[in-house]
């Protein structure tokens, strides 16, 4: 899969294999042109089906044109999210289209579009395992391959502001975030952000993957630190689109095979 | 949504917003008029989904007319109970709507209905990770916004009476719960109440992830409190009709969808 | 539900209830007439479904007449399990009704119900927090209500003799049980025994269970014992014919309407 | 089943029914005459179905003729393949037959391919309780039955060297593994090799199934080593044709039944 950061030649010796996997990987993804209703309710079943919604709380949200916003609709619940619950709110939250309303809570997603022109589409969650993290005060540890995405971009709010339905909560996690991709949230979730929603969900699938393994690791020793140019390398990599894309297309076939009214 | 005690004032500023918000939940709530049996029966379903129900040990109730009391059949198991199967019973027990039976350990229900008249719904319940933590000696921690509902509002029994089948066991719950919504049985299990069986359900969902998080959590380091005035506010949060009612229809339109004979 | 050897009289009070509810039980017991090689499948299906057969270990046995016995076909395994795949073998392991062979394993059965007249059907799995704790040197701890019927009554075996394919194993196996129900076999799983296959099978369940219990409380801290008294009478009624077939047949029919094939 | 190193003599007194016993298992085995891309398909749905298969990381080979290998799709993900989508490519990974891309990560099977006769199938993958054991530093202990096929045949590779996608990877991979049938990857993942598919495949479901009694064991205790005579013998006895051939079958026919579409 393409790596266009990557400044080392290891590569090199299989060059041409390269360009033309990467050409095919393209290839593969173009195939997807998924309408992104559909995509948001993908996400929504995806993160659903890993224990990210098990109660209404969460959003995903996608920026729009004109300063709005689509978003999973509050009182469907991620697993019931069907491509036409999904809605486009403006910055006051007010539905432009669709039926339904959002939760309150995306507000703190509207802070976060204003200063990360580079940010897309956001998702918040509160799945168990980094739920659990969040109650320790440790911050997230970085140790393996698969979820090198967080290697120095994972912030941390070590203060709970409270339950984040106003403009406050907005300004204190924005800044939180400052220019990372991923942030824990003490005493409360997860919050990912990507130029695109195939990297914000991929980001908050392997976030709760990432507090897990911290878990099961210290459940029993310590952590062995991974090293700063494999883990940057892998960083790269693990957030280029092939990946990403890859995964999400993925996961997106099997959601439609297996729950095929997520398209209704 | 609601949040009918909040003393703070950092919502003012979407003050119109939250009213029109509010009106749309109460809207979307409104629509869902299951009868009760039903309502029994998804909560059933439900807590079965989530490993409440392993044995035939745990029951539903629902407060009705003239001292008769909705209830899950004993023999049927939470997996299996459908609308037609719930029973409604008088306070010796005996059948007054329906066939079959009530568990006789129901009989500690009322004893917490007679005590508490704002009470109208019970559940109890046996599932894992509330049941190891009962195994411990330890009381529930509340440090994560999500179960913060339990903030100050679950007693804990600390002693097993034994299998509690009798009138003795129903004095010495209702009298442990006090004035709370949730109690932990040491050795036993969980039981929550609510005004209506929207909470006491929401409740006992929650009450085992409450315990799953401080089990993940004290499994590699401490617990982290939270603040008083943020902890009280998201209890009132997550125990407003808009929360609980909302969770339950989500939950309930997804079982209905994916156990159609739920409404048998 | 029926606590014949219960000594308290603390149920005195119900006395006339509690016969009623008796006889409901076993008329909703009666009901239930499934033949013995449809129980196994529905035994095997069940415990599949916990983790009990992730491979083609383990093996339920059921007395039946002139030293036969009704056994799990080795080659299918527990998930694929149906009641014209179940054999019926001699002492010799021969196959004496159906077609297939039984897994050599079962040896250790026959010592058990030469030297047990008492016990009817065996249940013999490697579930994985069963395996976990029989990795670990330590004896199950009986500490909750729910698997209260291994109190004093789940054997230790501490020296794993090596894979249990002959005589040798079954002498050294049923001498470890003893007279109680349930076996613990260090570095190798468990084995419970019962007068009849719903006993042997909820026997197995809750050992999976208990065995969960003491993992998840013994990782975040130590575990607080339950009184003699309580703990046998509620041995007792865990054992009793109404808790044991009511749970039993609940499976069984929940299982029956999610894989009907069983019944093939 | 049949055990050809068994260098004890305890089942002699059972000499010819275990015979009979190898036949029956042996006519079994024999039946199953699935075509080298369902099994991979299988395989490949077996392995997501616990977990090894998260991401579109993880490969499955086959060795095939004039140095050629079958392999699974990149794109498609374990979860969605099916036989029609398996690969064959040459050393260069040229697809030699079907359509599609192989994932440039499988370059190191190619290195333990060419000092490895004896190995005709590999497979990659980074499940949860593996990849957690592999970022503590520890090695895989092995003290259960069930898992004794990994006893002094499972090498560490103590050092990630990064994202495996060059030849550097396979010259490290391929030396760490030795003449191992298995290898933990630090910070990375395990990889398991066989003399077949069902062996490769029986292995790496084990292989995770191992990491997690040992995590599970770890977290309340320390664990209690097994013998080497018993050990070594449940070694071979647990990679004999018998058992690794039955489990395969038996997971396959499970699979085939609930996911028909495998066999597209």
């Amino acid at each position: 899969m393409n790596k266009e950061n990557n400044t080392t030649n290891k590569n090199k010796e299989n060059g041409s294999e390269k360009n033309l996997i990467e050409k095919r990987i393209n290839e593969s993804i173009a195939k997807h042109n998924w309408p992104i209703q559909l995509k948001i309710a993908l996400a929504c079943r995806k993160l659903a089906s890993e224990e990210h919604a098990q109660t209404l709380a969460g959003h995903v949200t996608v920026r729009a044109e004109n300063n709005t916003f689509w978003v999973n609709q509050l009182m469907v619940g991620f697993g019931n999210t069907s491509q036409s619950t999904v809605i486009r709110v403006n910055e006051d939250l007010e539905v432009v289209e669709g039926n339904g309303i959002a939760n309150p809570g995306m507000r703190f997603h509207l802070w976060v579009y204003k200063v990360r022109p580079d940010i897309n589409s956001i998702v918040h969650t509160h799945p168990p395992f980094s739920s659990a993290l969040a109650m320790t005060g440790k911050e997230l540890a970085v140790a393996h391959m698969d979820v090198a995405m967080f290697y120095k971009d994972c912030a941390y709010l070590p203060e709970w502001p409270g339950v984040p339905l106003a403009d406050e909560e907005g300004r204190i996690i924005s800044k939180a975030l400052g220019d990372n991709h991923s942030l824990l949230l003490a005493s409360h979730g997860i919050l990912t952000a990507g130029k695109n929603i195939e990297t914000a969900t991929v980001l908050a699938m392997q976030f709760e993957r990432a507090s897990r393994l911290q878990l099961l690791a210290e459940s029993v020793g310590t952590i062995k630190p991974i090293k700063d140019e494999q883990a940057q390398e892998a960083h790269d990599f693990q957030l280029s689109d092939g990946v990403v894309k890859g995964n999400f297309n993925s996961w997106g076939s099997q959601l439609l095979r297996e729950q095929p009214d997520t398209e209704d």
